[in-house]
């Protein structure tokens, strides 16, 4: 392996290329290639369909906007550990946001690749990291049947990735953000999500104090020069798993398949805030959303300590935090819902009242947009 | 449509999407989506894949490394036009490349995919472009089952661009780089290529050429100065032709197909280069290339006047110049090379003597390397 502080550009192209395979030979589904399948390597590579169809979706990341080399509360590290580290939370978002979207189709993740544009002042032990964090994405989210299947190296002033995903839908319908035509217009439906809402943005929160703040803030140097009630120690536990989901989000991989067994009439995964994207889930069917504010308060509970020690509102964080890649699925109203899943709220009839079609969350920010 | 001088940052995120769309909406394969497919818009797309297995290939493109705004050539144009030629050259590129992929696997295209990122400042003219490119490729280049199928939007300080394509093999095996376990590795193959070497190369030392510089030496405003011979009136159309080479590259789509009906042992396309690429085929196999003289003479020859007027050497273009998309393919020694094919060369025994395993080939650059 090459020494602590090596760059890209003294490694050369198949230097890189020896530098991700070694850590793509690491997810489960690696050691076997089925017959009639191909690999990285060649001018592509081929997958295996089995359903007569394939899930495809993309999603592209760029250095500074949609991840960063390094964050304030982490400034003070130095060296390859910090750059593997960086890596490794870049590759396992880009992975998981990826899969999140197969799976919110109803589908087993079959395939990545990864096409990744860099400078060649890039730590190689960045790269690894970011190999290391797609296979650690891949391994832990439980994509038992995902290889990684090509990909493509560029050179670049700044690090910009683009992920594919693929997957098979195992002979079911795939589940989509419209709901069916036979569903009459007035037909009542809820709104149900698997996972948590507004830990990613809590996670963003932290990372991006610096960290002789974080710890005021949290208490650890704290003088007692704030007004506001002292955080337990419980806060400093909230604050690592907050960052911990920030930097390696945990889409519940297989909740699409069990929603869509339960009758899911639409489905979609949450990247840009629940708020946002149950907005435009609503949207798409001509109706609007109505938050259970009583869940949105259950789940901003939680967070509670942690925004008030970085004065925030932790009921923005579920509302309208992106990036935790839980799984929104329509249920005929009343449906319970399956295993993993609780009622948020419903979709009502009528054109949206509020921007993107919310009523009853509370107000700030709504989410992100690119442009 | 937004007016001249519109920017991407005053349409939004959702205006973007409408103006790629409306392009993409002129791909042949666009007006019938089949029974349990599904287009843009949603998680992920669905694509069929008749054959149980699908290919899929990914490339990258970044600003000012693989393509550019602007030429020098070109310099003296300015406003939405010269914006829409600049985007639509780059769409067409990332489309021919992906697609000349998935052919030289010896596969039919059926997706691609658009992952880009882009400043708020980038021109809508552009964007518009660079979708009409993609959707100009897939027609022009005859992808007549080829549909944009998904892709992703994003904010970057530069403009990069990951395109991935799929493909469908029609029950027949993919053809590789690597030959058959069955060949005996004393076996003699011939070389083969569909389409022409050095083009792309030529256009871009055109494009490269200050349009006052190049004008005066193609001989329209020359004073009789050089002491050259001044070159035709055949060298401007020429340049022209050369130039469209570099700016919209013609992979024959179908002759990975026909050369794998032909008994092809091996295939890759020719991204980097005849030199590098034929190097690589022939190190995935433990040979080396030997490459005929005379084949390289007769190509450079149609080069030759372009090449004297411009200072260069038209057999370096021809052997180490990048971004024909011509198709390489191995045949049994003495195969009557399909139709489209020539034979150039053929892979000798032994361990590669020559760089990149080639021998045979004219002294001067050797291709593409990334890092």
């Amino acid at each position: 392996m090459p020494g602590c502080g090596a760059v890209v550009g003294g490694l050369g192209e198949a230097g890189v290329l020896r530098v991700l395979e070694r850590r793509f030979a690491t997810v489960p589904a690696a050691g076997d290639w089925p017959e009639g399948t191909v690999g990285p390597g060649d001018d592509a590579a081929v997958v295996a369909a089995p359903d007569g169809r394939f899930v495809i979706t993309t999603d592209a990341m760029a250095q500074d906007r949609d991840f960063r080399l390094r964050w304030p509360a982490e400034a003070s590290r130095r060296g390859a550990r910090a750059d593997f580290a960086a890596g490794h939370a870049t590759g396992w978002k880009a992975a998981a946001q990826n899969l999140s979207d197969v799976n919110a189709m109803g589908a087993t993740p079959t395939g990545i690749l990864l096409a990744l544009t860099m400078p060649g002042r890039t730590p190689v032990a960045w790269v690894d990291g970011l190999a290391a964090g797609i296979a650690g994405a891949v391994r832990h989210l439980g994509a038992r049947d995902c290889r990684v299947v090509g990909g493509d190296l560029g050179s670049d002033d700044r690090i910009t990735l683009a992920i594919t995903a693929t997957g098979d839908l195992g002979g079911r319908p795939p589940v989509r953000r419209t709901l069916p035509r036979g569903v009459p217009a007035d037909r009542p439906v809820d709104l149900v999500l698997c996972g948590h809402a507004g830990w990613s943005a809590a996670g963003l929160a932290v990372l991006d104090t610096p960290r002789a703040e974080l710890l005021e803030r949290l208490g650890a140097g704290g003088t007692g020069s704030s007004a506001a009630p002292a955080p337990g120690p419980g806060v400093h536990r909230l604050a690592a798993l907050a960052a911990g989901r920030q930097w390696r989000p945990r889409p519940v991989l297989g909740s699409g398949r069990v929603a869509a067994r339960a009758g899911a009439l639409a489905m979609m995964d949450v990247s840009d805030g629940v708020l946002k994207d149950a907005g435009r889930l609503a949207a798409a069917n001509g109706r609007r959303v109505e938050l259970d504010p009583e869940w949105i308060r259950a789940e901003a509970a939680v967070l509670e300590p942690l925004a008030r020690a970085l004065g925030a509102d932790a009921g923005d964080w579920v509302a309208a935090g992106g990036e935790d890649y839980g799984l929104l699925a329509v249920l005929p109203a009343g449906t319970p819902p399956p295993a993993g899943f609780r009622r948020i709220g419903r979709l009502l009839l009528g054109s949206p009242g509020a921007p993107d079609g919310v009523t009853g969350a509370p107000a700030g920010g709504g989410g992100w947009d690119h442009f």
